[in-house]
């Protein structure tokens, strides 16, 4: 029996709606922390307002994920060398007892951990809308957009967009994911009036999809698509430069839009909570792999020291880097993924069509004009031993067939991973570091020998064969 | 000791100028058959005006290659059907006691043999310069024009480059070769003023290139190219809105212009008069096959009762259309050649990087937001037995991986060659029916089997395996 969506959100939004106590525990820290936090910064003569700011304050958090951020806002006039020195000092009074961590985004902020609740305390300035001087100033403006305009009663429509979004895996701006962030999230639901209308409201998007609130391009929307130049642009209500929507990756986007449209014509709770299948033991990942007639091919490598979103950065550009040079050689890439526990080490997984290439390739030269470059193509190639057809004609074009110089992928990458860390074959210059201190490759079944001592590479590995969302499952079907 | 470009040059005019004696002789012959024609045609009361045309009009024929071709000018209230019917018995009777053998451009004409000189009598009407009423009526006003303006001492300039472009194998309008015709060689050296100065004028063409002797175009040479759309146009001076290089196909247009670079600083009268390699044995062939890490496919049909200008444009189609389909199907078809005796077979070979492709491809599907496409490719794939891995999304799109439908070259060409004799396949419709009749497919070392039987298949596939023009050889270099 199919339910209605809306019987499926009413469910979820059970769920996920943080009980009263909860609420009361968690805002009962906040304010202790910042009570603690203003007689501080007091006691040292420094003039800040003290706000919570976040998914607390605009009452859009998820039971049992709360996140408490204290925005302590600064005058202009503060140094950035305070931000850096003095604030954390407070900070780290302020939470006293807490675990403490230092973080760092654009500038340092402390986070810390009371039970599971994890508290924020980020520095900024109080600017003028517009004047800003630091990334986070934004964000008690945000909180005030909000808090003006969404009405209480879609503040459950949010938890459900950002539960549906968390469910597949397109939640969170950070570069590991390219997905949609919590303000993000508000902003869509108060901009459709609903999480239902925002699903049906993505069946229309395109790649160049303008959501103006404020209507700041009213009537020059074509100028606003060349200026954020994004397949998805959502402006922001409290600055008309900034696309709050510019971490979303095309993929993301498009996940969001399929899995809405899936939703709505195949309603389930899956879509919120996936069901995860058994990651399946050593041996049967291992015939996985041998019966499936690709490629699969592994890099691993040590990124100890990385923080996540430059880790996760220089990941996707060298998976991408890497992709070209394979298909620069001739292989076909099917795919690639990138994994890790963010601490010490990554995996760099590619499947290919096949990981040998036939012997003999062609190569297209110059026009029959170019004379220099005919002269070199011409005698290069003439004296090459590994020419085995022309030079000939091939429309206006100087062509021979030769002997390929890499006919395995596994030879190639381990040749040119070995020359200074292959950045010349498109590994990103702090993982190129990593890579001359040593990597692992590995093709075939050996790939699954990395699920051994890598926590949660197993999960990885199965989902990437299988290469399905889970959303899908509603579908029934033949098994990838 | 290389010699100057003119010191071969005038070695080579020894050899290709016609004795005194044999221009009286083929004149005489000439000169007897007009008289009869012209005696016939009173008899007849039709009135028409009876001209030597063509190369020996001109004074441009090859030693040993003369072509007599006279040609009836009619009055243009003369019918079609005169020409179908009256001028060809007018013409038989002309030439009684020679070898006839009717022959059909776009209408028919007469060719005889007189030893081992040709003799074409062909009708057209006699009609102002642009009022054309059939395809052979320019060729007076052709003949006329370069006489007017081929100064005498240019006229073995025009027979060194109508043997040069032989020697490359880029002399003649027809299909089967897509070359320069006879007159298109006296434009250019009218043109050029000699046949260095065309070798080295060839060096500034282009993909584009105008040349416009009566300056019909003069000021509005960009209207000229998009109008003609070819890679190299000449305006007839007879007609401003005729190419006389139309049928001169890209790959010969750049041969000339490579050769003749070549020539110019490699001077030698192999480019006259190639020296083509006694072509190797059955073993030795079969060797070359082998050892060469490319699959060699050869597609033989029964191809009787074809004119050759039909047979070769078909046969260039379906080379094209084959190559497309196997391309379409994920092959890597690195070259493809015709070959046929033009009376009964005909043999087109395909060279690819490999006739077997790995297991798996991978399927783009449409993008998230096309709803109805989008469903039918999730039913489909997720419900076919073949697939591999997804649906995922990549990019904007849907897609899959699948087991291939036809991993092997040979057995989708079979297949495919059985359904319709190819035509959903790119073979060309006149093809196809032959097709229907019968046809073999060889791959690899069987392919060295068809050059038992087929005159002249030997030299076409040890040139196509070669794969290199034979005026490259000055340049030594490796064998391929």
């Amino acid at each position: 029996m199919l339910m209605e969506p809306g019987e499926v959100c009413s469910k979820v939004l059970e769920a996920i709606t943080p009980a009263p106590e909860e609420e009361e525990e968690v805002l009962s820290i906040a304010r202790s922390i910042m009570d603690k936090l203003r007689s501080l910064l007091a006691e040292e003569g420094v003039e800040a307002v003290v706000r919570l700011e976040g998914s607390l304050a605009k009452g859009t958090w998820l039971r049992g994920e709360a996140d408490v951020d204290i925005f302590v806002r600064l005058k202009p006039d503060v140094g950035r060398d305070f931000l850096k020195r003095e604030f954390m000092r407070i900070a780290r009074r302020a939470t006293e007892g807490y675990k403490q961590v230092e973080r760092y985004a654009e500038h340092p902020y402390l986070e810390c951990w009371a039970g599971g609740v994890r508290i924020n305390l980020v520095p900024c300035y109080d600017v003028e809308k517009g004047n800003w001087l630091s990334a986070t100033d934004r964000t008690p403006y945000h909180t005030d957009y909000v808090r003006e305009h969404l009405p209480e009663e879609l503040k459950g429509d949010v938890r459900l967009l950002k539960r549906f979004l968390k469910g597949i895996g397109a939640y969170g701006a950070e570069i590991k994911v390219g997905g949609f962030s919590g303000y993000l999230c508000e902003l869509l639901i108060i901009y459709y009036g609903g999480f239902l209308e925002a699903l049906r409201g993505s069946m229309a998007w395109r790649r160049g999809t303008l959501i103006d609130l404020e209507g700041y391009y009213r009537g020059c929307e074509d100028e606003a698509l060349e200026f954020f130049r994004h397949h998805l642009i959502v402006v922001d209500p409290v600055d008309p430069g900034r696309n709050v929507a510019a971490p979303v990756r095309l993929e993301k986007m498009c996940s969001f839009m399929a899995a809405a449209r899936e939703f709505l014509s195949r309603p389930s709770e899956d879509f919120f909570f996936p069901r995860r299948p058994a990651p399946p033991g050593q041996e049967e990942l291992k015939s996985m792999v041998r019966g499936r007639g690709t490629s699969i091919l592994a890099l691993r490598l040590h990124v100890g020291g990385l923080v996540p979103d430059v880790l996760w950065g220089q990941l996707h550009r060298t998976m991408r880097g890497l992709s070209g040079s394979l298909r620069g050689q001739g292989f076909r890439v099917l795919r690639a993924g990138a994994w890790s526990d963010e601490v010490a080490e990554a995996i760099i997984l590619f499947e290919l069509e096949a990981s040998e290439l036939p012997p003999v390739v062609k190569k297209v030269g110059p026009p029959v004009w170019a004379g220099e470059h005919v002269e070199r193509f011409l005698s290069k190639n003439m004296a090459d031993p590994r020419l085995v057809c022309g030079p000939y004609i091939e429309g206006d074009r100087w062509v021979v067939l030769v002997r390929r110089r890499w006919p395995d992928a596994v030879g190639f990458l381990k040749a040119k991973l070995s020359e200074h860390g292959g950045r010349g074959i498109g590994v990103a210059p702090l993982l190129a570091q990593r890579v001359e201190e040593g990597f692992e490759l590995l093709s075939g079944e050996e790939v699954v020998r990395l699920c051994r001592g890598a926590e949660g590479f197993r999960e990885f590995l199965a989902e990437f064969l299988r290469g399905r969302p889970t959303w899908l499952a509603g579908r029934g079907g033949q098994a990838p």
